[in-house]
């Protein structure tokens, strides 16, 4: 096998591809990434068995062929070449000679027979979003997975194909993200699955600002393919809870908020919380609300935020961190927070098609 | 105690402090900042015991006094704070009320009483040197000061003031860094001190472009005064070994480097080290040196750079993080390597007072 490419190419494409690689895994060839050279064409391709991922780049090749070399290990030799112009010739025993202006490298590596197959998806449900719809979707819910590996069905966002919506959910059993999101697909087509965090990480960083994204789904694995680049996945076997019970009825009161003052208000605030006393009280009145974390061995902080808001005076507990995570991932300017007492869980909301159920903390004195 | 000051100055000044607070301290008082107001000027110290350092701030004081404060969580209050103008009050119990912007902080503090006084240098042996100079100095050497603890004398860098010159000394037993600046005092000054690796730090840390430091130096403290503020460490108690001893004789060869590509060689080549074979062989040559890699379980690198040489062959291996180490810390674009065999330590020269021992290590096949 021998191509030339250019450094840019190359380091961007082990970019996409290389974090999909554990650094403890116990067969050697996950370790390296699989490249493939063909019709101007080179592919590279990592898995953890798991989660696999295919990136496809532009390549001049001179002779096709196939190896894997250790993946972390070229990604660092990429990115230091000192010249724009890479050469890699592999011989039939998978040693790389890599040359770029004076520097030459020789990596071993390992047969592509070994490498083992990602999964087809030829008899699957196949649906499609744009690009950055399906990110923003990931962005609004991704923080609220859980991470506690003995509920592991909450390990990973469940994609719900219903009714012609997508709709994606992620709790950890104290606050709970949802987002709608419109899609046409056949009746025939609905289903319920729950992608793992770590293909909800890699189709974060692979998904970009236009174009569209095609999921297939077959029964264990999805599949999700953005054209240069493929991601694949196992789907995780279990039931999701029953979100929709979980979201309180009709609100008493509904409170608009500025999202970034408010935002910058909690976080200051927070800096006087404790691991013992960790949670921040929003007391709201008409007019404004009062934000205030009491530890009683450090001190305490307070700070009054304006607010446009009629309604009766409620106090309210929240942990700042999860009061916080939406309100860093979402982007319109003004939210809602809906209050019904001060024992009832929260919702915040943002345009139609997000909401964040909140359970409040004992308010303390 | 009460006064204004801007949160710019109160967080340039908790900045160059709070580093010696250690995060694991027995004594709750250390982990504290000693803040006193009087007379227009705000001064924070902190210390560990072993390293103190005080810095002085203007500050519109209206009531003089002095409290103590939790440091690290005081810094990141100030970090965050929403406005410019920042007050501060302190009641009789410690209390510390901040005020900024809409933001209200009450912070719980000690009695300024328990905090541990600096030592005093009142007869101290003094000498003045420019703050760049010293920063220089210390950039020059600190990388090589030994982390093995079990070698306490070599944990830190030798202040030699002798012959009206200063000579600092740094060395791990397998590379050694000296540098040597003319200096005016009496031959009565003459003393030899080795300064902490913690102290190394501060300073480098707090040493500016522009203005002298004083130092003064008793029998087992030194003070470090730049004016604004004020370090003062322990001394090493102990005999530095006799590092001129170590510095070989005349060298047979004297190869020219291009310090900044040959170092960028190195890195490249450095790539495809391991653990297991961690040294790089430099085979140097009339008008070029090849530099070589060779880990027989991943590889090898190779990379041929220009040199100005014009003397007899000559092959030689080093560790490349000890190679490296140097040249990232020197500001000539030229650097000299001293070489007398394979087996004897080189010598890299910058200048006329800067030089760099370093052993070689087996040349392997």
């Amino acid at each position: 096998m021998k191509f030339n490419i250019s450094k840019e190419s190359f380091l961007d494409a082990i970019n996409q591809v290389q974090h999909v690689v554990s650094s403890r895994t116990t067969l050697a060839i996950l370790s390296n990434v699989l490249l493939k050279a063909k019709d101007g064409v080179l592919e590279l391709t990592t898995t953890d068995l798991d989660v696999g991922v295919t990136c496809s780049v532009p390549a001049e090749v001179e002779e096709p062929g196939a190896t894997t070399l250790p993946a972390r290990r070229l990604a660092t030799i990429v990115r230091e070449l000192p010249a724009q112009e890479v050469e890699v010739k592999v011989d039939e025993k998978n040693v790389a000679s890599i040359r770029s202006g004076p520097s030459y490298f020789k990596v071993l590596g390992l047969t592509s027979e070994e490498f083992p197959a990602l999964p087809r998806f030829d008899e699957a449900r196949e649906f499609r979003i744009e690009q950055q719809v399906l990110r923003d979707c990931l962005r609004k819910t991704s923080y609220a997975i859980s991470t506690d590996e003995t509920r592991y069905v909450l390990n990973g966002i469940l994609f719900s194909f219903k009714d012609n919506a997508l709709t994606m959910v992620a709790t950890d059993g104290r606050r709970l993200a949802m987002v709608e999101q419109e899609l046409e697909f056949p009746q025939s087509q609905e289903i319920d699955i729950i992608v793992p965090t770590k293909a909800v990480n890699e189709l974060s960083r692979l998904l970009g600002d236009s174009g569209e994204v095609s999921l297939r789904v077959t029964g264990s694995q999805i599949g999700f393919d953005l054209g240069e680049s493929l991601l694949v996945s196992k789907l995780i076997d279990g039931n999701y809870p029953n979100y929709r019970q979980v979201i309180p009825g009709e609100s008493k009161e509904r409170i608009p908020l500025e999202r970034e003052a408010f935002l910058r208000a909690i976080s200051r605030v927070s800096l006087l919380v404790t691991e013992k006393s960790n949670s921040i009280k929003f007391i709201f009145s008409p007019g404004s609300v009062e934000i205030v974390a009491t530890s009683p061995d450090v001190g305490e902080a307070r700070e009054t935020v304006a607010i446009n808001y009629k309604g009766a005076s409620i106090t309210i507990a929240f942990n700042p961190e999860f009061a916080m995570a939406p309100l860093r991932n979402l982007s319109a300017d003004e939210v809602h927070l809906h209050l019904i007492d001060e024992i009832s869980p929260g919702v915040l909301r943002s345009g139609t098609n997000f909401l964040y159920v909140l359970m409040p903390m004992r308010v303390n004195a």
